[in-house]
């Protein structure tokens, strides 16, 4: 695979607009443009390609858009080999050169090394990164080492929209030879170090309204004489997290997995540079003092934050209302073993004590709006342990063993419709900045990527 | 004077769409219409009327609209006799027959009684009351007992824009021989008995800031690390009241005026339906059971309320957001004798000292951004017992002596810059819906009015 074959390919793909989260009819037609060329470019490869109808997506104000069609292809079915199914997009988030690019985001443009350009990292690139693998065999004329299959679709920035409905239904089809599935959509937690992600936090999303009536009041009418909502949600809101980030729910860490020595270790081996992570957050001070620590909260622990109040006064300048009713909402991110439905009742239980305890004449409803449970995987399955022998002989290094603080729907959704195993195999660094401006990808890193998928494909074919 | 002449006055007094708070071309050619109108009206009852130019309003587009003209009135001059203020305004709050009205707002149309039309008793009513009042002693061709001045403006809906400043410079020229300020802008607590509002809560607003960084975080990347702001600053507002109400600021109720036997008394004297009060507040229940306690917690107390959390997540929905700059909104309705300064320092340090306990990495930032000090006024001044003999003579009956929960910064600025006795007469009943849909005043209320302004001018030359 020469590498300016797989640059130009990575412009070709930047230079097309494919926007999913504005829902215009331009950008919708630069996806279809988007996922005609990459099912062509698969197709060359030679392999079997479905570009499936997605139908149309509904839009909010009553109109509906066509969702671009979702890609679904196979290239080898040879029993005796494994069968690894790539999972990626190629729609990306908005850009606007208005906006504080340096260069035109839709010109894949060099500069010391960095390639910048929208979808760069996020995940065009790590999608070519792929197939360059795949080509690298063909252009040697090598047999692939593992069957492939590709799932590869264009709505993941507007939500993965339909795409859940179409894993259900291919469940015992598509998917029925696959034995592993890759995502590469996140990126390393270092510069230069590479990484595997083994396991995401869940979350469950509360809100608590506190009602006295419909209407607002006058603070000079009726200050004085009601129990005031807000003075009862921010009574609640105040009963859930301590100022360490100790969370106050009765019985909500007594699932929480126990911390094994194997588990500490994996953090110990992390590289995390303390003092640039807290100068690229921007952050005075941590909770913790430690890498180990701040690891640990960020991916093994739950977390409590309060986003906001719904109905009350929110805009600058002085109002002298009693908001008449409000909703506060606030979630936690769940982790290993914590169970969605047990945390629904134990906040749900606790705010009911805490709210009885206040005799107010006003009505509390709490609701969970999401619950998504955390994911983690078995490190030590085949493909996990494939990929990190192709890491050594790649990078001559170990991968940083990382887990995402953040629910990464996609993984879960897979893991729960296809009971397949699945490892998230980062390409980018962590300054790529996916979804902001000056999105880029490292050169060195997408040849680097390129050779890392294909030595994947060779452990995979000894290991299974 | 004749009641029909007085009821056609005010129908085409009704009729000018003076509305001040829209800031349109149209509606402030109406206010200047409306002026004049008044004006005139004033002329040919033999005042000598100035109508000052106040200027431009400049408005936050960066445009400028002209300020309708303040009349300054005024008739007779006799050293010998008491001088007698008036205060009114003749613009309206905005009205819409779409909104909910059951007949044009701007066509006085009388039902069962009652006069319906936007402005009717906000505040053109009881400004033609006043006029009418005097009409009659110059219909009757008597002496007006009192002199008279009136000062009219047409601003009071947009906070009366410019006006403090013109009573500032007329302090010593126009307002120089006012013995006594007579506002008629407010309404009974009742639906029969006539009131006297002798003083009103003042307020303080605050802002308590807690900033961590400028841009937000999301809860998944950075949830379990953080001191978050909206845990910090939702202790913080939970620190300020207690279920019943009671304000946990230390020394907050130093300087609240001990209760009087007298005062006990005055609002045992006046008639609440409790019941009726509930039913049209549409709350359940209230902090307090008796209607003593209930205007006492209104009056003569002070309250505080939390209106807001601006920088927060408020939209409806989901989203993981921990927000990094938040301010909270609260205010402190203040009663005689708290002082604004005072207030300020305690709420400042008592936050400040719960946050220091908290140990949180995230900056503070304590304001006060609106001081209004309470008003009270001495219900034993000459046009105090003036008033309640008028009462006596019209209505056969002892006025509920009141005050208002709210500030009503008019009565407070003629009391600060121009020391004065300020006295509120209001006119209207309960039940007016002033700044509501199908505002109103009743018949009858509108010609005992005026007749209670004649009683109130003959009882001031008796005891002045």
């Amino acid at each position: 695979m020469d590498p300016k074959l797989g640059r130009m390919m990575l412009k070709e793909w930047v230079a097309i607009e494919s926007d999913s989260v504005q829902p215009v009819p331009r950008f919708r037609q630069e996806l279809f443009r988007m996922m005609a060329m990459a099912a062509d470019t698969l197709q060359r490869l030679g392999a079997r390609v479905a570009s499936v109808d997605m139908g149309p997506q509904q839009l909010p104000n009553g109109q509906s858009l066509p969702i671009p069609p979702v890609i679904l292809a196979e290239l080898g079915s040879d029993p005796t080999k494994g069968t690894v199914c790539f999972y990626g997009h190629l729609d990306v988030q908005p850009a606007d050169r208005g906006d504080g690019w340096l260069t035109d985001p839709y010109v894949l443009t060099e500069v010391d090394g960095k390639l910048y350009g929208r979808g760069a990292t996020d995940n065009k690139g790590p999608v070519l990164a792929w197939i360059n693998a795949v080509s690298a065999f063909r252009a040697l004329e090598q047999d692939l080492p593992v069957n492939i299959k590709f799932i590869i679709e264009g709505m993941e920035e507007a939500g993965s929209v339909a795409l859940e409905e179409l894993v259900e239904k291919e469940k015992d089809r598509f998917f029925s030879g696959v034995d592993y599935i890759v995502i590469s959509d996140n990126l390393w937690i270092s510069q230069r170090k590479p990484a595997i992600t083994y396991g995401t936090r869940g979350n469950s999303y509360f809100t608590v309204e506190v009602k006295c009536r419909d209407q607002d009041f006058h603070s000079g009418t009726f200050g004085g004489i009601l129990h005031e909502p807000m003075a009862d949600l921010v009574a609640l809101l105040g009963s859930l997290v301590d100022s360490s980030g100790h969370i106050l729910v009765p019985g909500i860490y007594d699932e929480v997995a126990p911390l094994t020595e194997e588990e500490i270790n994996t953090y110990k081996a992390i590289h995390l540079d303390l003092e640039e992570y807290w100068n690229s957050s921007r952050v005075e001070k941590f909770l913790f003092d430690t890498k180990e620590e701040i690891l640990m909260h960020l991916w093994r622990y739950p977390s409590l934050s309060i986003h906001g109040i719904e109905g009350a006064f929110d805009e600058p300048g002085a109002k002298t209302v009693i908001p008449g009713r409000v909703i506060g909402k606030f979630s936690i991110r769940l982790v290993p073993h914590m169970n969605v439905s047990v945390v629904e009742k134990q906040v749900t239980r606790h705010l009911e004590d805490v709210f009885s305890k206040r005799n107010s004449s006003n009505k509390m409803v709490v609701s969970m709006t999401l619950g998504l449970h955390p994911w983690i995987a078995n490190i030590n399955d085949t493909q996990y342990l494939a990929a990190k022998r192709a890491i050594r002989t790649v990078f001559g290094t170990e991968p940083d063993m990382i887990r995402d603080g953040s629910t990464i729907p996609i993984a879960k959704m897979f893991q729960e419709i296809v009971h397949r195993s699945v490892v998230l195999i980062p390409l980018g660094a962590v300054d790529d900045g996916e979804h902001s401006q000056n999105e880029k990808i490292n050169r060195w890193n997408y040849i680097e990527g390129t050779k890392l998928f294909a030595a994947f494909f060779l452990e995979m074919a000894q290991l299974h």
